[in-house]
């Protein structure tokens, strides 16, 4: 178990651990000074917390994220974890075409963390999800042997009905928002400590600090989006998602991915890897893939059609023998 | 790390590993056959639920659950430590004079945990929710060098405002709905190895899966209650935290809390322990605590009285010199 001080290279002179603070302590001040979003009617410092639901419905997830697992100390600043930790939530409701409104987080951390360290993973967490218009509504504070954050967002459809992974039809067009192969691209260069150029920092910060796009789930539902999800596992191994629980097949054109791809050819040609592994396969970007009878709103490219059955994902008409995704347990 | 394989007792002769499984597999078996409670109308298998919040607000509240830390592996069953996963966020919701409606769970899990471990964990969550007439809405299942369950846990007001900690008053009732003292008696029970008499498994139990008094929160609420909170770090740690929000005195009078001592005093005997320290000072009964201006409702008992601040916790009208109460990180 990891039982070192982390940030101990702090400024803050009066830097306790939380064990030598106090839970009670260390949440005041991690609470102290923020101003909730307009949707958090009562935030936290009770036993709950209270969260508007316009209309009438609650969309809801969550996310756990493990040391080593899903976010490496030595890689990540706390700040970067705590704005990881609210973006890929944050995905998942844009993914039913929602708007996030409010987080809730559960923090576990060795009690010899220092309490600016927390302070950071805190600030991160704020950060992001004032990106969102959304807030911190109330979270959890445990002794762990390694840090492990989990994350419940709740999110308002605003009307709307939910955009499920069923409703894809022959003929639409697939169709995506985001980037793709950022974040696997970032990995490798990290995974293989390759500095580079400097367009290498910057797909190194996108492994760390993916950047959905916020507000287009919200959009896709309202131009008639027939199905949705977010990129997590791999553009090919999500699609398989829609294509199995809408029962159709999916033909991806490499064609229209080209950028894609030329954003990571120099990192994939420093790592000695296929870009389009990156950008097939590569999980973690929480891009939004979504299928549409119509025209696309503005911020959608399209990347392939769906075909009728049977559920399978294509790659340029036929069978992709790369790798496709990422399993949680290997 | 703890890296066993768990439960490999198992009845189960095709019991594959997390790992061996897949996610999408495991998450299958984990899901398939439930029935969900009519507040959630869409139920796992998408990027996110959606939940009925009636009354236009949902209570919301999350709690992080460490192997090692609140339970072990060696006392509790998987099937225990669902079920007290459960309780102790649906008590939240009560303190506040709400009703449970769904719940989503992330677990973390070595990945050579059996499925059929899992899903008798599972099988916890599910029987509490469904004391509830809630469910089980969406989770997550990753890999972790230990157990970790992080339960959020989302409610219903019921057009109620919320009961927070900070309206007490001097005059009041301080009044209890639920136990005392039993779960640190089952604690101490089982820390000590001591199997004893009947009664002693019992308590055991207790501690093992606490069972708050479900319902009682919105009864408290619908009777008048100024404050209210779960005793969930220990009575007089949560009259505390009444005390404070409210800045008010309360003095507890331990005449009126003579049947929880006789409830635990065998076992305080046998274990060599003052009773009044698990009654008073015990935590994770997860009890309800409140003050009332007027009549207790039907299954409240008095335990105290509101006075004129400043904030402080008194016993018998002076203070407590024994152990208070309960702090995540020591």
């Amino acid at each position: 178990m990891t039982g070192e001080t982390i940030g101990s290279d702090s400024a803050d002179d009066n830097d306790d651990t939380l064990a030598a603070a106090g839970e009670f302590a260390v949440i005041d001040r991690l609470v102290a000074g923020r101003t909730q979003a307009d949707a958090v009617t009562l935030g936290p410092g009770d036993d709950a917390a209270v969260v508007t639901a316009a209309d009438g419905r609650t969309v809801v997830s969550t996310d756990m994220l493990v040391q080593d697992r899903h976010f490496r100390l030595d890689w990540s600043t706390p700040h970067d974890i705590g704005r990881k930790a609210i973006a890929q939530n944050a995905a998942d409701i844009e993914a039913m075409g929602g708007r996030p409104t409010a987080f809730v987080v559960a923090f576990g951390a060795p009690s010899d963390t220092s309490v600016s360290v927390a302070a950071s993973v805190t600030d991160g967490l704020w950060d992001e999800a004032r990106q969102l218009g959304a807030s911190i509504a109330g979270g959890d504070l445990v002794s762990a042997p390694l840090w492990v954050i989990s994350v419940t967002v709740l999110g308002d459809l605003g009307g709307r009905e939910p955009v499920r992974r069923s409703g894809a039809r022959a003929g639409d067009t697939v169709a995506v928002a985001g980037e793709l192969g950022r974040s696997a691209a970032g990995y490798a260069l990290l995974h293989r400590g390759i500095e580079g150029q400097a367009g290498f920092s910057e797909l190194r910060q996108r492994h760390l600090t993916p950047q959905p796009p916020y507000g287009q789930g919200a959009c896709a539902a309202d131009a008639g989006a027939t199905a949705m999800t977010d990129v997590s596992d791999g553009l090919l191994a999500d699609l398989g998602h829609i294509a199995t629980a809408s029962g159709v097949g999916i033909d991806v054109d490499r064609r229209l991915l080209d950028g894609d791809r030329q954003a990571v050819a120099e990192a994939a040609a420093a790592v000695g890897a296929d870009p389009w592994e990156w950008v097939l396969g590569g999980g973690e970007d929480h891009a939004l893939a979504a299928t549409f009878p119509g025209a696309l709103p503005p911020g959608w490219r399209a990347v392939g059609r769906v075909l009728d059955g049977p559920p399978t994902v294509l790659v340029d008409g036929g069978a992709w023998a790369g790798n496709a995704g990422w399993q949680s347990f290997d």
